[in-house]
C-alpha cells in the first residue's frame, strides 16, 4: 500500500504549490483521491498510467478538491481510454461534470459511473474482496466526505519451516491458506496453527479533508495505520480556523492522538505561511509521529 | 500593443505544453484570450498583477479553452478582488460557470458579468474611446468565435519642428491635435497638415482559434499587424484535420497570404509532433512571415 502525494496546498494551485490529489495503490488498485486543477500534470510527473485509475473518490465540491475533474475526464477520453470510470463525491458532481461534456459535445468513450453521495453518516461506497472503502463524515463549510480505505485480511501464510518435510499437496496448502487443519494420510490430524502464520495485518489509510475539528471522526479512525488531516492554519489563526471550518496542526494531532493512529500526515496547508515545517513543529508536541505532506512524496505503508 | 502566449498546445495539459491562453496588453487593458486547465499558474509564472484583468474573451467551450477560467474566476475572490470581471464566451457559460459556484457555495464578492454571444455573423462585443474588439465567426465542431482586437486611431501628432516659434496657445494644440488649423493673430489660416502629422498607425490583432480552413474569415482580418492562426495539424494530417475542423499549418498560411497580415503566429499545436518548428517550415513557403507560438514568450507591435 503506497500513498503518493500529488498536491497538499488549499485554495489556489501555484507553480510550486498544488491543490489537493492523492493517489493510493492498494491491491492492485490505483484509487485517485481529489482532483484540484493540474491534476493530470502532476499525475505525468509521477508518470502514472492513466488507465490504471478506476475509481475517483471526491470529498466535497470546492474548486482546490475537484476542478482538475473535468480536465482528466476530457483527457481520458482524447487518450483513447475504454475501461470503466467510477466517481464517487457529493450529490451535484454528476450535473457539473455531464452539464461540461453537453456543451463540448464531447460524451465520453468510455463507461463514466457517478456514485453520489449525501449520507451524514458512515457508508460503504466501495468493496470487493480485497479491499473497503467507507466515507467518513468531516464537518465543513459544505457536505464533506473523508474516506477510510481498507484491506481486508489476506490468506493465513504458509510457515516454510514447520512444513519442511511433509511433503503437502497442493490442495493441503490451499486448505492451510484457508485456515483449515491438516489431516496427514494416516489420519494424524496437525493444527493448522503449528502449520501457518498469521496474515499480513491489513492495511487502513484515512484521509480527512476539509474539516474542522471534528472529535466524532475519533471512533471510525481508530489504530489505522495512516491518517492524513488536513491542517489549514498554524495555532495564530485558531479563531480564522473555527470561522471557515479548517483545523490547526494541533488539533489535527489531538485527532491522532484521541485515534491512536500509527503514523499522521499533516496537509491542506495555507499558502500564507511560507514554511511548511512550522505545522510539524506545532503537532509534534501532541501528536510525535506527525508527518508533513510533500508533492511528488510516496509514503509507504510497512 | 503586446501578446504574450501563456499556452499554445492543443487537447491536453502536459507539463510542457499548456494549452491555449493569451493575454494581449492593448491601450492600458489587459485582456485574457481563452482560459485553458493552467493558466492561472501561467499568469503567475508571467508574474501578471490578477486585478489588471478585467475582461476574459473565450472562443468556445471545448476544455482546453476554458477548464481554467473557473479557477481563476474562484481564486480572483479568495484573493480579494474588488473590481467587476467581464466574461465573453459563448451561450452557456453563465450557466457553466455558476452551477459550479452555486455548488462551493462560494459567490464572488465582485461584480462578475457574462456576455453571451451567439450571433452567427460579426459583432462588436467590447467598445471604448481607445479600444474596439469584434467577434470573428469561426468554423469548428461547436459554435467558436475569434476575435479582432482593434486600437482606435489617436489624436494628430504636433509637428514641433513645424511650430517651431510660432508661440501657439494651449488651446491651439488641443484644436491642432484634433484636426482644426489654427488661425494666427493676424487672421492668417495656417492648414493643420502643415503643423501636424498623422496618427501612429492603430494596431490590429486577430486572434482565430480553433476553425478550420475557412475563406469567409479573410475580409474580415484584411491588413491585420498580427494573425494568430490555429495550426493544429501538419499537411500529413490533413484529412484529420478537416474531420476534426481544425487546420494545417499550410492552410493558416493561405489565410495569412490572401488577408495580406504583417505577422503570422501559428498555434494550438498538436502534441503528437514533438518539433514545433515543422509548422514554420510548411507554412513559410506560402506566407514567408510566420512565427511559431512559444509559452511564454511576449511579442511587441510595431
Amino acid at each position: 500500500m503506497d500513498l503518493t502525494i500529488l498536491g497538499c496546498h488549499s485554495a489556489t494551485p501555484r507553480n510550486d504549490s498544488h491543490t489537493t490529489s492523492q493517489l493510493l495503490e492498494i491491491k492492485n488498485h490505483l484509487f485517485l483521491i481529489d482532483c484540484g486543477e493540474g491534476t493530470q500534470m502532476q499525475l505525468r510527473k509521477a508518470r502514472v498510467k492513466f488507465f490504471r485509475i478506476q475509481h475517483i473518490f471526491i470529498s466535497h465540491l470546492h474548486g482546490d478538491h475537484f476542478y482538475g475533474l473535468i480536465g482528466l475526464i476530457s483527457t481520458f477520453r482524447l487518450l483513447g481510454r475504454e475501461n470503466d470510470l467510477h466517481v464517487y463525491g457529493p450529490t451535484g458532481i454528476k450535473e457539473l461534470i455531464t452539464l461540461q461534456l453537453k456543451y463540448a459535445n464531447s460524451w465520453t468513450n468510455y463507461k463514466l459511473f457517478f456514485h453520489e453521495l449525501s449520507a451524514q453518516v458512515s457508508e460503504c461506497v466501495f468493496e470487493d474482496e480485497n479491499v473497503r472503502v467507507t466515507t467518513l463524515p468531516l464537518d465543513h463549510r459544505v457536505y464533506t466526505n473523508g474516506f477510510l480505505f481498507e484491506e481486508k485480511p489476506g490468506p493465513r501464510r504458509i510457515n516454510k519451516s514447520a512444513i519442511a518435510g511433509l511433503e503437502l499437496p497442493v490442495a493441503a496448502l490451499k486448505g492451510l491458506k484457508k485456515g483449515q487443519d491438516y489431516v496427514t494420510e494416516a489420519g494424524e490430524v496437525i493444527p493448522n496453527h503449528q502449520l501457518t502464520l498469521d496474515p499480513i495485518k491489513p492495511k487502513r489509510y484515512a484521509f480527512c479533508s476539509d474539516t474542522a475539528y471534528y472529535e466524532p471522526l475519533v471512533p471510525f479512525i481508530e489504530g489505522v495505520d495512516i491518517l492524513y488531516h488536513e491542517a489549514t492554519f498554524l495555532a495564530q489563526h485558531e479563531a480564522l480556523a473555527a470561522k471557515t471550518k479548517h483545523s490547526t496542526a494541533q488539533q489535527a494531532a489531538s485527532i491522532a492522538q484521541q485515534a491512536k493512529v500509527e503514523t499522521l500526515i499533516l496537509g491542506h496547508f495555507s499558502t500564507r505561511y511560507n514554511n511548511d515545517q512550522l505545522f510539524q513543529k506545532e503537532a509534534q508536541p501532541i501528536f510525535e509521529n506527525t508527518l508533513i505532506a510533500e508533492a511528488g512524496k510516496t509514503y509507504h505503508f510497512r
